[in-house]
């Protein structure tokens, strides 16, 4: 059988998708040459801005212009932000000038805002029309280039936005109604320099598809659509899961991110965690006379430590997440702190009689640690108490008094609240040993 | 001044929107009575479905109907779920029968299913209508019950799903042409059983407002509309974030969670990593005869092997999330393996260098550590090194593993790596000292 060399190689969309990020700048061009034209554009919409530009670069210049005209100012101002300074000329010069200034006025919002998320290109009506020449005047616009119809906003001559009609109200009403009649007066609306988790917030408060963003006189600048929110969600989370795993936000993915890059985002906060833990040397100093008298000590310092740094690992993130979700605000911190009390009383007597009991158990068996193995065990035991209430009451305030002082919660980080509860695990631990062994072992 | 108890109670509903977390059942019914008419709709339709819920039940039954009756199937179905058992009937009497067989029908469906997310009610044409009569027929459908009338789906007799129009492509066809003629016949959709995970993927490549969804003879039976799919983004966000931080996700907002089920889903991942963590007891025990020579050995146990917890929660978390996203899959393992340890020596040897001058500055300081204060820096540098290396690698590589065999890769949260490292962190310290110190203080 003789097979043309193109249909060896062709991959379907969904497996040049999937591969898309172990390839070569090549091979992406190659794959992408191939896909039959009819799924071509719907592929090209579905990568992401960074992806859509270093494909348009790889493209001959005579080739650009075709996929640069197919992408809304939006995910055009997207694209020129994440391509080097001295290829947006490049990229701009493919459109026609009235794009171009459209894309250069959301160029100068900033990325996080909603005028960085917004499309300037939304279905409009007047509130004299009637629903008939409403409906009639959308369906010009929408063959012009009007690409989301899911509301018709209402403006008056001065573009203030005055009111709003779903499409399905607009279909109900009667065609000789006047638009003013049944559109709803009451907006919900962002403003331009509306923070984009704050945009994604009111989105998931009133689960609209889009909403339209106002300048301060309540002039209409464009629209969001909900589907760039489920970007801006997903964006949020990893910088919250990156943070609370103890880094800086990667701000790409991981194969996208340079050797030394990736070094720079992990070694800061490591290095911060490792100043902090030093003190764990210094505090195991003043220790070192107890420790040379009982030896017996130390073998517990691990597990005494790590559990004070697991629970508080627990409360941190539950409480950034329940911060970030709006599900508590700063003033429930008191709320907060008497909940996390009682819950770490109760898993640190859990952690304590199970420590406790392992101590015992160990002597019943091979009499690991001798004379006074019960005291030992009441040390575990009651440190494991302390040093559990500690971290879980440390760990759940840490996002709050962040959050106080200006900083993001997030940074409270798993690795952050250990590191913290190390060193006073560390004091609680031999504070308990010095008033249980003082005239025994110590 | 005179004002009536009303003007003096009522809150925006914005304000009671932030307050409705911390207020008791009566206020919050009291709250959302006091809301005008014209923005308690949207009010209600904003709250979570277990808000809806113990809203609803809160009323007296003459008025739970109107409530009841202004959600879509989808969102009755989710509300159902979220009641007890002997409560579903006080919700359902309330429906005319066709909406209680639709929502009947859902709730066959899993929860976390496309079945279980989808609305049953859409906008459909048949084939062989002009475009001015299927425009025609949307209006009628819209004034019935549809209410997201984004994309028209064409169906043939048998309710199989042909092709799909946009409303910007409906209204950009020319009026006597036919509906076949210009649909989109490459049409993707979601099985009924599709994992919202998954479901919500499909969305971030295509940018859709709505995904059509079938079953295996590719009927149609009804869509998924983004505007879902942000809240399934947050929850498996949030979910994944819990996780990371070491417990079980809560399924539920901080303050809607009672003491006890908050305990279970807390102290079961303590009491896991409790257990691991007593393996550092038992390797403490085997090098306590080089502790009780060098007790200055222990004065570092916690800043190396929390060092190694630190870099391996910074590789777990990392690449729980890129699997997460999809941004790599689980035959990228080696290449990350590769990464990872390279990145792992960078970070390690920063660590290490900081970590020797450390011992060294103390030394010229303080003489803290004797005379072997700079065999006792090689130890802490060079395990530095080990000890980053290891925890990187297994942190990275951990979330891989969990995938193959079939769980959840964020169950390789920060604290199980932490865990891990602890223990392998102790043999490579003390193996490192027996190297550098074997004759001199060992």
């Amino acid at each position: 059988m003789v097979e043309s060399p193109q249909s060896q190689n062709a991959l379907s969309p969904d497996e040049l998708h999937e591969a898309w990020a172990v390839l070569s700048a090549d091979e992406r061009l190659e794959g992408f040459r191939l896909l039959p034209p009819a799924v071509a554009d719907d592929f090209f919409l579905g990568l992401t801005a960074r992806e859509q530009a270093e494909l348009i670069l790889s493209l001959p210049q005579g080739e650009r212009r075709t996929w640069v005209r197919l992408l809304p100012p939006d995910d055009l101002a997207d694209l020129v932000q994440a391509v080097e300074p001295e290829q947006v000329d490049a990229i701009l010069s493919q459109l026609d000038d009235a794009s171009r200034r459209e894309v250069n006025v959301l160029l100068a919002y900033s990325e996080d805002d909603a005028g960085g998320l917004m499309n300037p290109r939304f279905a409009r009506v007047r509130p004299d029309m009637s629903i008939d020449e409403a409906i009639g005047y959308l369906r010009k616009q929408a063959r012009e280039k009007v690409e989301t119809v899911y509301y018709a906003y209402v403006l008056d001559a001065e573009q203030r936005l005055q009111g709003v009609l779903s499409l399905r109200q607009l279909f109900q009403a009667a065609p000789d109604k006047r638009v003013a009649d049944v559109m709803q007066r009451d907006v919900i609306t962002v403003a331009e320099n509306t923070d984009q988790e704050a945009v994604s917030r009111t989105f998931s408060e009133h689960s609209f598809m889009a909403m339209p963003v106002v300048d301060e006189q309540r002039r209409m600048k464009g629209i969001v659509t909900v589907d760039d929110i489920v970007d801006v969600v997903q964006e949020e989370a990893t910088e919250d899961i990156q943070k609370v795993g103890g880094m800086e936000a990667l701000d790409a993915p991981y194969f996208d991110v340079g050797f030394l890059a990736m070094l720079k985002k992990r070694a800061g906060w490591l290095m911060v965690l490792f100043l902090g833990e030093m003190l764990t040397a210094t505090a195991m100093g003043y220790f070192e006379h107890e420790i040379a008298r009982a030896v017996v000590l130390s073998l517990f310092i691990p597990l005494i430590i790590s559990s004070g740094g697991n629970s508080g690992s627990q409360a941190t993130t539950l409480i950034i997440r329940s911060l970030a979700l709006s599900e508590m605000r700063l003033k429930d911190w008191w709320r907060v702190a008497r909940r996390e009390l009682s819950t770490g009383l109760a898993l640190g007597a859990v952690l304590g009689v199970v420590g406790f009991t392992r101590v015992m158990v160990w002597q019943a068996l091979f009499h690991s640690y001798g004379d006074h193995a019960f005291l030992i065990g009441m040390t575990v035991g009651v440190s494991l108490v302390g040093v559990v209430m500690f971290g879980t009451l440390s760990g759940s305030m840490l996002p709050f008094i962040l959050r106080r002082v200006g900083f993001d919660p997030a940074s409270a980080s798993a690795p952050f609240v250990a590191t913290l509860v190390d060193v006073s695990g560390l004091v609680i631990y031999f504070t308990a040993a010095s008033l249980f062994l003082r005239g025994t072992l110590l």
